[in-house]
């Protein structure tokens, strides 16, 4: 543990702000680069390196695989037209092409599916929500190795969840068959150090780590700690100063709260997960 | 790109195995240690390091997390007996009771809804599929990163989703409230080097990666590759040469092949989350 590493000192503070926080954490170049990571959303237009899509891949197969079914896909989206009309569909959000590349992460079905038509096995078990959730954590893990290699490598990366406003549309713009899903994508660019957001507070741990058995929702201290730390990184970014929990419960409010999103199951549905 | 340092073409002949495979890839500390990984299930009954659970937290807090809402939580489970009545659980998985740590990750949505309750606000869209995918979805980003962390402090780690064959049964264990549920563990522990699993092969590049559009199911000259692949692996290490054809076909064959899981609709529906 490399508790005289002035870095180390630095990343804590930064990722917890004023909140407590460990001391006594492991160091290495790779948690460096974790503790380091912020959204990116303002890039330069620069090609990436050659390369750089092959081994965003690499490190995205070299996450695990749940009982090493490999139930996703990677659809890299490169082209400027495609990329604007994703910006549209992700409620206009311009660093979608700005960057010269969104990875868009697919919970993937359909090939399971075609493979089994050509050996002549049902494949049935694609309906059911188990076979959803291995493909949309098969994504979500290989996605994740990525984001990490390509923050490893000096490029800035932003998940983007709003291609699930419009699933169908996004399914459409770049012909997934039935039985896939594009579960987020991932924008991958050179960041633009002009307009570098700061590292963005996370809770203090004690309001998500829990000890041989869950202990019941964080102590209301917790919470104004981290709604506190919230509002100061947003009034430091320019940013309108709403902390954690009033945005959250406003998300959370009902479905007309989750902005479209309320209609996934059904959207879900009709791209063929019946999710039994 | 390092194409004269010969871990890096090591490292890619380990993953594709036989496969093509690209050689210009991005390298690094953080991307060899990706490529290196490798699912460990026989540990040493060393303790951890003291702060490993902090620093493992602090990686996975570190992970982007869906428009700020951190609908997630970890529970670090140490006590030697939840470990072994975990492992019964999770189909008598022995490394779960062998290692010193599993951390299950909690996809929480309970917090939230405790949170609204003190703030007399209501959280109806807890109960809707975009807010539980959006749960797994952070549990699982944070996850991999903790996975990524351990790896590069020389630790072992196994993702455990058997944990989901009897999702109300591990919730009463460790006393989750409603609307919370364990996506999946993850073992931790320093590894056996005497009972060390090779590097697994992955499938080539071409069966999961499009580019701009999805190009429709893989050759079956690819997917034999990764068959041949998979099986050379398996006559490796000493396990049944099943290929990777026959074993993901016989899982996705109908509600009865997905081994209890078929029901874990009913389960979710139980433990909180309708689905709606």
């Amino acid at each position: 543990m490399a508790l005289d590493d002035p870095d180390h000192f630095t990343a804590l503070a930064a990722r917890y702000a004023d909140q407590p926080h460990p001391q006594n954490i492991g160091w290495n170049a790779t948690i460096a680069g974790q503790l380091a990571h912020r959204s990116v959303r303002a890039y330069l237009p620069d090609a990436l390196p050659e390369g750089t899509i092959e081994t965003l891949v690499a490190a995205a197969q070299s996450a695990p695989s749940s009982s090493n079914l490999h139930l996703w896909s990677v659809v890299a989206v490169t082209d400027q037209d495609l990329r604007s009309r994703l910006a549209v569909l992700a409620r206009n959000q311009r660093h979608i092409e700005e960057a010269p590349l969104i990875l868009l992460w697919v919970a993937d079905l359909a090939r399971t599916h075609e493979i089994g038509l050509r050996e002549g096995t049902a494949t049935e078990a694609t309906g059911y929500i188990e076979s959803f959730l291995t493909a949309v954590l098969d994504a979500g893990l290989a996605a994740q190795n990525a984001a990490v290699a390509a923050e490893s490598l000096g490029l800035g990366t932003v998940f983007i969840g709003a291609l699930r406003n419009q699933p169908e549309a996004v399914a459409e713009l770049i012909g997934l068959p039935e039985r896939s899903f594009v579960v987020f994508g991932l924008v991958v660019g050179r960041p633009d150090p002009d307009r570098l957001a700061a590292i963005k507070p996370r809770p203090a741990q004690e309001i998500v780590l829990h000890r041989n058995r869950y202990i019941g929702a964080p102590s209301a201290r917790a919470i104004r700690g981290f709604d506190v730390a919230s509002r100061s990184f947003q009034e430091s970014q320019g940013l309108p100063p709403t902390g954690w929990v009033a945005p959250l419960l406003a998300r959370m409010a009902d479905g007309q709260s989750l902005g479209g999103r309320d209609r996934l199951r059904e959207a879900l549905g009709r791209l063929g997960f019946p999710l039994l």
